[in-house]
């Protein structure tokens, strides 16, 4: 990797519209984490501790870490940051981890800043490391899995939908649910947070005693970040359909792992990012 | 508090359509965190520890944290959970603490999973807390401020769309943009996530000395959470436009601070739900 990371990648998809097929190049939005590590002066000597993993979009990251460690109190002005840079090296991925380096007179305490955090989910901290820990975590490439039909595929956001309480929906509740190879409901739950209403969807699966759901498609409102991958993978659901776009490392997991990822199901169509096989 | 949480509130809005403005009762979706304990049995002893602490919506919280707790390899089924139990008592907050109690062969590392989660961003275990610390952190409410038009606070959000490029547009990357009070754009950011592209602007602003913004607007595309409330207040923001719903939470974080909310910026028209004094 030469020089920053890129915003957007180029991929293949195989785009359904009106009952036909084609193959496209499609752009999509690069999701990597990015690592704050903070390097301050502690008892006359420069202590450097890492911050916080978030997963950003490659592009304007000084100005994420600036903004980042103004926001959560750490710096209250510009004089406290001495200077931002890329850490680089064999063991930190280039261009994903940031060292802000504060002036010595800076006062903050770190244990407060970082019991300030609170935990979203799992991740490594590069795209890859991520991937090796799912499959570390005993997680094997799905089967050959069920075939669904496109008709079927398409209709599922608007059955999404119908499951969704009327204000869910004006108010903007992000919705998961997951579905059974006929387009029925199992379960459909709704939250301000996309992963907490998968967690909620899979979570009362397991409790129902019905994981793993490999004969079932998982349908989420918005976007596909790696993350709602990751837990579908977990919960071994071959088919995965998001109304909005899947992020690069959300289509490279599903790939990893054979899953079939659909993103922008709206309008009667959607584009498959990978495992093309289980629609037909 | 009696009785688990509830998914949605009202709330008063003021609401501006063409031109006019008139008085409403709206819903909300709750924002409240969550915190997920675990116990389990090491050394033949029973050991607790919090896990992690997610913004949620209130309901089927059990599901929640048993697929969480799936999805992150804690446990492989079923019945490695014993009991899920609502921690209830004086310095718990009822209902937003669940206790997942894992069987005596549950077989994990604590240290591992704890170290697989990324954090985004502060927040207290609840939503009292989470007010408190951002007033704790320095942060005063805001002064009287600028007052803005309602035609020019219709018009950022397509102003915003004008400052991000097609692939983002469509290919539906977040937006954040700084305005002044003419409606100009000083900066807009994307990233795939919402709070980074807010980071962006704000880190930014600060990289350029131009912290605290008192006098400009920021638009996010989406809907405006707790996290991107308190990214403004710290910034000294005093008026925050989001095309989506804010969260109850939101709404509350901006109420106390004096800070203009206004949410579903859209079709030309949109709801204040705090400080309507900014907008004439």
């Amino acid at each position: 990797m030469i020089g920053p990371r890129k915003a957007t990648r180029t991929t293949q998809v195989t785009r359904y519209r009106g009952g036909a097929s084609s193959r496209h190049r499609d752009s999509l939005a690069v999701e990597e984490p990015l690592e704050i590590r903070l390097s301050w002066m502690e008892n006359g000597k420069r202590r450097v501790e890492p911050l916080a993993v978030t997963m950003r979009t490659p592009g304007n990251d000084f100005e994420l870490v600036a903004g980042f460690l103004h926001g959560e109190g750490v710096v209250t002005g510009v004089d406290e940051l001495l200077e931002l840079t890329y850490c680089r090296g064999k063991e930190t991925q280039e261009y994903n981890v940031v060292e802000a380096r504060l002036a010595p007179d800076t006062v903050f305490d770190f244990e407060v800043v970082r019991r300030n955090f609170y935990t979203t989910s799992s991740c490594g901290v590069c795209g890859k490391t991520s991937l090796e820990a799912v499959e570390a975590r005993g997680c094997e490439r799905l089967g050959d899995g069920p075939q669904l039909g496109g008709e079927l595929l398409a209709s599922l956001p608007d059955r999404l939908l119908e499951g969704q309480g009327v204000f869910a929906r004006t108010g903007g509740l992000h919705a998961a649910g997951l579905f059974d190879l006929q387009g029925n409901p199992n379960t459909v739950m709704e939250d301000v947070g996309r992963h907490n209403a998968v967690d909620k969807v899979l979570g009362h699966t397991l409790l129902e005693r019905a994981l793993p759901a490999s004969d079932k498609v998982l349908v989420v409102s918005g976007r596909a970040s790696f993350e709602l991958v990751q837990k579908a993978v977990a919960a071994r659901v071959p088919v995965l359909v998001a109304v909005g776009a899947p992020s690069s490392l959300a289509v490279d997991l599903a790939r990893q792992f054979d899953q079939t990822l659909i993103g922008f199901a709206r309008d009667g169509g959607f584009n498959v990012y990978s495992a093309p096989q289980r629609v037909v």
